[in-house]
């Protein structure tokens, strides 16, 4: 699903690659929009473990953490040679205009998503590392879209030239730290 | 192609929607690649009379150019319920890991997109009307990124929120304005 899309990754090939029964797959989806549901679970659960190491580490300040984050998932995002991208940001565009449960399930994610994101900008703002001028989630909403946005490009140039530059910009404007 | 993604469009509905008789889209396309081709550029030919009319809009400041284009298109997301977002957007995270040859030209897409933006950076830099702290490609870059994303969320929730927020955040610190 990751490497064809939703529409791309027909059932048959799901049970091949699995190298499970023909159709097993109906005794253990209700549908192929139940089985994406389980893989974006099952993918948001290893983003979850990166956010966790991440934003989570209390030995760098609040927005050394956030940069830690862009950092490592930049990392992975090489180690497939900028061509795959999110798999939620994907699905994202490709499903969420049709399917409403998934559309759904998408919209909780990323609810989730820019909690912990939220909480460490606020923390930021406390400790005076960046401004506080507009609130912490609205400014953890902005930058997570604007990283999707960069993803997007990068897909499209194979380069991790718009990742870069979304962390070089965005450090030095939205998350400037603030002259003490 | 909008609605259904590219996968999800056939050749069959395309034909049947166009009112074509059945067998006559190979007499005009090499193939369903070179039919999304044609579509991307038709689509983006729409997109640079929009640019024309706002970034070349000289009655406004460079600053009030940028803001009036994403004004605009936000007008036109609206009238399609935040449902469809872009089509070059949508491509871009769809096919451009398996078809190089859309990759190149969603690429190429890209590139033509960012120079009005671009020129219209430069001027407001010139101006003295936004900082210089960055080349006005790279920003021009990092916005029409950070848009991309805003439409990818825009489409998740069927909201106008992360358009707005984009605004508003990204014309309060990455252009914002310069005190003279």
């Amino acid at each position: 699903m990751f490497e064809r899309g939703y529409r791309g990754a027909g059932v048959r090939d799901i049970v091949s690659e699995a190298g499970a029964p023909q159709g097993s797959f109906t005794n253990h989806f209700r549908s192929k929009e139940a089985f994406a549901g389980e893989v974006l679970d099952q993918y948001f659960d290893y983003l979850r473990e990166i956010v966790q190491a991440t934003l989570g580490d209390r030995s760098l300040s609040p927005r050394g953490r956030i940069r830690r984050y862009f950092d490592v998932i930049t990392g992975k995002l090489k180690a497939e040679k900028w061509a795959l991208g999110c798999l939620i940001g994907n699905l994202s565009l490709e499903v969420s205009t049709e399917s409403k449960p998934l559309r759904t399930h998408l919209s909780n994610i990323f609810a989730e998503w820019r909690e912990p994101f939220a909480a460490c900008i606020a923390e930021a703002q406390a400790a005076g590392e960046i401004a506080d001028n507009f609130p912490a989630r609205d400014l953890a909403d902005f930058l997570l879209a604007g990283w999707h946005g960069a993803m997007l490009r990068m897909k499209v140039d194979r380069s991790s030239k718009p990742l870069e530059q979304f962390k070089a910009i965005a450090f030095a404007t939205v998350l400037a730290r603030r002259p003490r």
